[in-house]
Order: structure tokens, then C-alpha cells, then sequence
């Protein structure tokens, strides 16, 4: 029945080999009061049907519809202007934080909320929260019929500096943080001062350790920046620190869209610049520690390796932990004397990434670069020389 | 505490919007036996790490184990002979077939396998199996780590002609084929011809529906030729048919690398000719019907349609019927006669893609177009028609 002769003698052909390129645009928006009836920016994104309005069902984080107790009467005044637009399906309300990532709960309402509401690939989720919610929501959004569409809208200082205007979307399983996850590219993010006033002071000073991040990788005169102000984060004042905000989305958003490889396909992610420690503390502490918490942390040890190591002065990076702790950050957590828990963050990390090790250090202040091992007796002495410190 | 002036105006700046593009090689392989030890192809396709062989996990579709009991020493003769490439961690056996994409059960029975074994972004999941199969492997490698690398080995006509060669990959929810899904390219597709000579009658049989559906949508010539052989296709001499089988992976491939919408961003998806009712009656029939089964008869059902509504010559469209007919498809099942039942399926399928209905017919043979309204009285007389035929 079977030909010995191989199909590719026969046919003289014996591949097909083209490339796929697939192409979106990204884009951030700044502003204060995108649901104010009259603000356009929201409806003019949202792309009606040829016959009519398009459906659109919001995704609020609780903690959120908790301190603006009328946010969905507003939504519902916006989508009575703007009718034209969208429909307004339904508003879940779903758990924010990094433990309502740990279980597919989150996830599977939204999943039955879009099937139930007919979301289809030409409606809109629009989700309003922390970065752990934008998380579970952008990949309840990329799964559903292979991708409807999503428009986030950061609420916290972390999420609009950083993360909610990244592409990376993901719930965690098997104990790991994103094991599960897609990355996609939003219709637009929306960053938002309006719903930062009710933040929590924790919560407020939690986003400017990745702004202290990315200035030390990336930028120095905005680390100087930051510094200057680091003593006034907990005054809040909006004209002197959403400057900040604003500058850290930027400097993520360009690494994202001009660091040729949006998808990670290769190993190295600057951003991710003292991670590996800050996600372990996370976990450890059984995400008591908030993310932007366990990066101030994680920042400042890696600071110190990288000083320990011989990369850095010892100088620059006792000004770094300096200004970290102006802003009011504790520098040590109890868990991180568990030194041996501790570094198996690192064989998570590179885990996660896969193959070789690839650690952000500093070699000056705005000066980032990959490294790939690690001298964990070093890493000892930087340990100490934080709990030290702080 | 905050300030009444938004930050857009204080910056001079709104909003940041910027391009991403990613781009990636889609590779289709035709051969004889690519898990010979001295064949190369799989070898060179698995990239090893700067220091040493990266991990493999082998997944088969259990019905493909069944017919190749040596299945398995085969593939750890393969990685022994290319040992400088890859480790081999495991060889999983999942269910095949539709049914298996009804729960999570294969799908996660995967990832637990992808955590287990240290299956990272540098790592491979090698999937041999038919089109269900796929798509389930497929979607666990896409979602684990937000995308573990792929290679396919469909085994199957179908598979091979068809939905392997794809970049869709997904698990059915809420009663709904594929509703959780991913776009992905795969590293590369192997299609094996030595896997198809112990595929049953009907598998054997099934893949030639996509051949004659893709030749009457796009390619006339090529329709002339599945013609001819139509009434030889159960002879199963690879010689006369793999050119078929190829051809239409050719089709199917360029569809995807040139139709300038590999990821369906559009709603109109020309491929999908006749798979309304196609997905409908295998629904309906709980799987019993084969997908390439209910993709004959969806097509010659919108074939007789195109001519009923006056696109397309009466005569051509019953020379379609007949085609499949001397194939050896039945053209009717009984659950065709819920009329009713089956036209759910134009909903349905107008809902998994969103917006406006969007159905190819034929104008002609190899002239496919898009149509965005259906007749249900007329479709109602092409069935009457059809169940007369068949």
C-alpha cells in the first residue's frame, strides 16, 4: 500500500518555508478622568460594529468598586453617552492581588462571564484594577475564542508605571508565578491619576520601586530625579510625582517596542531587574509582601551584589538603598533569612526563562547589564550588608 | 491632594503609541520516516543550549501508539543517535480525537507533565497525533510559560492536509468547539507519510475533504486533478494521493503566509467553507461523525447552496457531490434532519468569530467569495436537495 520512495523525491520538494509577521500597534494613554461622560478617549477606542454598537463588559478589581462605591453607575452614565460605541453587557467584579492569581477562580468567571455575555472577537473587555487583576483578566481576554479584545486600565501607581503597560498576561499553577500565561498586545492601556487618590499608602508607594528600577538600569539623570524626590513619595502630591509615574511607564513602554523582542523569545529581560529575589519574597511571605514591596527589596540586594561583585561602587549602591528607603520602604523582610528558600528563587527564575541563567546587575547608576551566574557567598555578604542597612 | 490639572497637560505629552511587530519562520516538512536515526530533520530543528542537549517531551496520540507498538523504542533510538541535541525527559500518552478536547483533562494532564519535567522556553514539546491531539498539545506549549517551543508530527491525512500545518491551536468550553485557544507558530510541522499506512479506512478517507474544499475555494486546476482521482482514493497508494494530500497543505499554507491575516484580526475566513454545519453535525452526532466527515458533507451542503442562491452553476455543484460521493463519503446524516438544530449552527459559528456573519460560497470551481447573509429557505432546499443525492 506504502511507497518506499519518499514523497519528497517525487514531489522534488520537500518543504514549504515562509515567514509570518504579525504587526499591532501599542498605545499608552495619560490623563484623569477617562470615564467623565465627555472624555472620548475610551468610546473612540472601542471600534462599533458595521451594523451598530459593539458589546463591551467591564472587569472591576473589588478593592476598587470598594473605595469608589458609584463606579458603576458611572460606567453606566459613560455607555449611555457613548451608545453609539458599545453596549454595556455586564461589570464583574472580581478579586484583585497576587493570591487571586494562584487559583483559576478569577479566571474561570471571566471565562463564563464572555461566553455567557456573547463577547465575541469584535467586543471589548475592559478592565479596571491592580496588575493582578489586568493579569488574570488579559488572559481570560487572549484565551477566550483565541483572543477578544482588551483594553486595560491600571489603577495602581505599580500597574500604570509598569506592569499594566507591559503585554505579558497570566495566572499562576504549580506554586509558579505566570506558569500559565500568553502574551498579547492590549487595544490601549489607560492610566488614569483619578483612581489613585484612594489608594492605600502602601499600595501608592509600592509603584515607585520600579521606578527607582528602571532609572537604575536604564537612565540616570531620572534616577537623580527620583531621588530628589524620594523623601516626598508619601505626600502624594500628584504635580510632583506623576512625573514619575509617567516617566517609569515610558522607559518600560520603549524597552517593550524598541528592545527588539516585545515576546521574549530570547533569554536576557533587563526589567526584570532584581526579580528573582522579589518574586521568591512574595511567595515566601505568602504575598503579605506586595509585589512592588519585594522588588524595593529585590532591587536593593541585587544593588548591593552587584557592588559586592565588583561591578559597582559601593557608593552608588548605598545611594540606592538610601533612596529606596526615603521612600519609606522596609528593606528586609524575616523570610529573607532563609537564606537556602531564598536562592532557589534563582533556579526558578532561570527556570521560568529557561535556559541559561540571566540576571540584571548594575555596572553604574542607569547602567544595567546580564549576567550569568551567580557567586552565592557574595550573595550572602549583599544579604547581610541589607539587613544591615536597612 | 490630587491636582485638579491632568497630567497630560502638565507634560506636554498624552500618550505614548508605537508598533510591535513579531515575526517568525513557519516551516513545513514533507517525509518518509523522519524518526529514522539517521534522519536529521527533527534533529536539527530541536536547538540545543550554549552548554549542552536541551529537554524533549514527546506527546502521542494514544491510537497512534496502539498501531506503532514500537512507537516509543523508536523515538528513544532517535534521541540516543542525537544525544549532543536533546534529552528526552518523557513520552506522554494522550487520547486523540475530538472528544479528548472536551475537558481540560488531556490539556492539563500536559502541563502538569510540562512542570514536571522542567519543560522551559528553551525546551520542546514534540506532539505526534492527529488534528485534536494537536490542537490540545499545542495550546498546553503555548500557555505553559507563555509559550514553550512546538514542533507538530501530524499522523493523520487530515491533520497533514489541514489543521496541522495551522497556527491555531485550543481545547472546546461551554459546549463550544475551540473556545479557549491561542495563535501560535509552531517551530516547524514533520508531515510523516510513513504514519498514514496504518490509519483506518475512515481516517484514511477523511482527509480529502479539505482537499476538494480548499481546490473549489481557491484553485480550479487543482480541483480537476482531486477529481480524477476521487473514485481511487480508498485504494491508498501514496504515490497517486500524498501529491494530493501535499497540495493541499500547500494551499493551506500559503492561505496562512500570504492572506495577510495569519492571526484572523478580520472576521471573513475563506478556509472555513462549509464548516458551519461541518462543526454543527459533529456536535449534533457527539463526535461519531469525523471531522473530515462532516467537512464533506458541510461542503458539498454549501456547494448546493451557492447554486440554489444562483452563484454558482447547478451542474458544478453537483459535480462537487459527486466528487466526494466516489470518495466514499455519506453526504447525509440523520441528525441533519433537525433542520432547525443545525441552522444554530450559522449563530454559533458567526459568534466564535464576532461581528457580522461572514460565509464563503463558490462562484465558480476554485472561485470561492465571502457572503454575509444566508437564505434559510433556500438552505433548506440545498438540504432536501443534498439528502436526495447522497
Amino acid at each position: 500500500m506504502s511507497s518506499s520512495q519518499p514523497i519528497a523525491a517525487r514531489l522534488g520538494v520537500d518543504r514549504l518555508e515562509a515567514p509570518i509577521t504579525v504587526g499591532t500597534l501599542h498605545r499608552v494613554y495619560f490623563g484623569s478622568d477617562f470615564l467623565s461622560a465627555e472624555n472620548v478617549t475610551l468610546s473612540n477606542l472601542i471600534e462599533p460594529k458595521p451594523d451598530g454598537p459593539t458589546r463591551a463588559l467591564f472587569v472591576l478589581d473589588q478593592s476598587l468598586s470598594t473605595c469608589w462605591p458609584d463606579l458603576e453607575e458611572r460606567i453606566r452614565e459613560y455607555q449611555a453617552a457613548h451608545a453609539d460605541r458599545f453596549t454595556l453587557t455586564k461589570i464583574l467584579e472580581l478579586p484583585g492581588g497576587e493570591a487571586s492569581k494562584n487559583s483559576s477562580r478569577a479566571y474561570e468567571a471571566l471565562l463564563q462571564a464572555i461566553n455567557d455575555e456573547g463577547i465575541c472577537r469584535q467586543s471589548y473587555v475592559v478592565a479596571m484594577g491592580g496588575g493582578a487583576l489586568l493579569d488574570v483578566a488579559g488572559y481570560a481576554a487572549s484565551t477566550s475564542h483565541r483572543g477578544v479584545r482588551l483594553i486595560r486600565f491600571p489603577t495602581t501607581t505599580l500597574s500604570q508605571g509598569d506592569s499594566g503597560i507591559g503585554v505579558k498576561n497570566g495566572i499562576n499553577k504549580f506554586g509558579k508565578k505566570n506558569f500559565l500565561g500568553a502574551f498579547d498586545v492590549p487595544i490601549a492601556v489607560l492610566n488614569d491619576e483619578k483612581y489613585l487618590t484612594t489608594l492605600s499608602d502602601r499600595d501608592w508607594r509600592a509603584g515607585f520601586s520600579e521606578a527607582v528600577k528602571v532609572a537604575l538600569i536604564k537612565d540616570g539623570p531620572f534616577y537623580d530625579e527620583v531621588e530628589k524626590i524620594a523623601g516626598r513619595v508619601m505626600e502624594r502630591d500628584h504635580d510632583l510625582l506623576m512625573p514619575i509615574v509617567h516617566r517609569s511607564a515610558e522607559l518600560h513602554f520603549r524597552h517593550i517596542v524598541e528592545g527588539g523582542d516585545p515576546f521574549e523569545r530570547t533569554v536576557a529581560r533587563p526589567l526584570d531587574f532584581g526579580h528573582w529575589s522579589a518574586h521568591k519574597i512574595e511567595q515566601m511571605s505568602d504575598f503579605s509582601v506586595l509585589h512592588g514591596e519585594a522588588v524595593a527589596t529585590g532591587v536593593a540586594l541585587d544593588t548591593l551584589y552587584s557592588a559586592t561583585a565588583g561591578h559597582l561602587g559601593m557608593d552608588s549602591a548605598i545611594r540606592a538603598c538610601q533612596c529606596l528607603k526615603d521612600m519609606g520602604f522596609s528593606l528586609h523582610h524575616p523570610v529573607m533569612d532563609r537564606h537556602e528558600d531564598l536562592f532557589e528563587g534563582i533556579e526558578e527564575f532561570r527556570q521560568h526563562l529557561g535556559g541559561e541563567l540571566a540576571v540584571t546587575l548594575l555596572k553604574g547608576i542607569g547602567e544595567g547589564f546580564t549576567c550569568h551566574e551567580i557567586d552565592l557567598s557574595k550573595m550572602e555578604e549583599a544579604l547581610e550588608r541589607l539587613k544591615d542597612f536597612s
